[in-house]
């Protein structure tokens, strides 16, 4: 294992141990910006974590709602060099002419979709109208396997295990088979990540899987996952008022506080499966 | 204690336990998109708990540059009702011509302060540009007093003990003493509002003051605490490449896996004061 890679950085600390100072060693997690360009234009720039860079901007591209399926991305690719300008940090895209016409209209939409989130109604009703289809209703998981893939993605972190530092996003299948993990800084471009390697590898939409993140499950996370159709959303912390209004009014099965042998359903129970499931006992 | 508020939302759930499901009452940390406007222009949607808008709009415009004292905001209030609107999730500002005499410009500005980032260096600069003043280089906290720090913000964690769900960030003074304590979904708008709240009380710069952060210590967390003028910056959690890069540039100290008695000092070891502080074991 490379000490010192795009994701890692290693640096000298000092540790303050009951009252001692220690000099020692520390992996850093790497925070970078990436633009991501359509065109001549920038469309925007987040804080991420070096790597799959492109399956970064295909995701943020497909959830954000500006591609609808991998055909309508021509290119995607670093930037050329340029003076001043680390182009590793750039991702230069070009979209096909149905997909963004008219880039100022689409950073008109862009803005519209977050700020119609005002009213949280207008919102839901907005990502509704993007959805290729609704949450597959006949999917089934099992409880048991959900329970342990918490254990399956924290083993699987790489980054995260030298740093400490990292969030994490997965895909699972049905019969609990990791398909795919990614780690960033940022929740929501771990999330992207996952979905941008979908697209890219032609699994969309992702109707059979089940998406668990290391942090909170919030409106974003969820909204994404329903763009990609990904039917139970599982995380290890708590959800947001509004991720569980968004996950029971479009049908998606919500999971949350998901350690050891215990989880909280929020919404779509009916996928949870397994013995005495469905033998609810009031509390 | 209100059962069910602005920031807190009460609901139905089911709670798998090792087989058996069990109906409960859960609260969820409310999120709601909060959209800040200049005049008639909207300048960014964040989702945000509710709850102490106007100090998270005042903090916003402040750590990312648009103003550079209390003096230039001349109006900050929800906006008036409209229809279909919900005029809580909306804060209107009004700045002084010298703020922002030109909201294209300011937009352009606003982008390029991101993407000059592009290059980490270049970022660095520009932050250092927009600096009131260096951080206090003659501030001095007992290592003692930070130890405790974490666990009065969980105590006051009001929200997050019913909801196990938010970010919290806190000011303390050199002698330990909590100042403010603010709680939201977003960790960068838990910065805001309590660099808000200060901005608004009339105590910039902070310049003795420790900014302890519930997550993570990244980039822009401590790029907020520097044009707030903070010396001290703490998480409980790991901080990022960039954001050690920043702070030992910048001269800011900074602290991460603040937990138990240990912590681990990434930069501005000397400002960490108390006994055995001084003298180093090579690890």
């Amino acid at each position: 294992m490379p000490r010192r890679s795009r994701n890692v950085d290693l640096t000298q600390v000092s540790e303050w141990d009951d009252g001692h100072l220690f000099r020692k060693d520390d992996y850093l997690a790497a925070e970078e910006p990436l633009e991501i360009r359509v065109g001549d234009d920038p469309l925007s720039v987040t804080m991420r974590t070096p790597g799959h860079d492109r399956e970064l901007a295909a995701g943020f591209l497909f959830t954000e709602g500006l591609i609808q399926s991998r055909e309508q991305i021509l290119k995607l690719d670093n930037a050329e060099p340029q003076d001043g300008t680390n182009h590793r940090n750039v991702i230069a895209t070009e979209l096909a002419p149905e997909a963004a016409p008219d880039f100022a209209k689409m950073k008109r939409h862009f803005f519209a979709a977050s700020s119609c989130g005002i009213c949280g109604k207008a919102s839901i009703d907005s990502i509704r109208s993007r959805l290729l289809a609704a949450p597959n209703a006949d999917f089934r998981l099992d409880a048991e396997l959900l329970v342990q893939m918490p254990d399956v993605l924290r083993s699987s972190q790489d980054v995260f295990q030298r740093t400490g530092g990292l969030h994490a996003a997965a895909l699972f299948d049905a019969r609990g088979k990791l398909l795919v993990l990614r780690e960033d800084i940022g929740r929501h471009n771990a999330v992207d990540k996952v979905i941008g390697w979908a697209l890219l590898e032609g699994r969309m939409p992702l109707s059979d899987s089940v998406l668990l993140v290391s942090g909170r499950g919030g409106f974003e996370i969820v909204q994404k996952a329903i763009v990609a159709g990904v039917p139970v959303v599982a995380s290890v912390s708590a959800p947001s008022s509004l991720a569980v209004q968004l996950a029971r009014e479009l049908r998606l099965t919500l999971i949350g506080f998901l350690r050891g042998r215990r989880f909280v359903i929020y919404a779509g129970e009916e996928r949870v499966a397994g013995p005495n499931t469905n033998k609810v006992i009031r509390g």
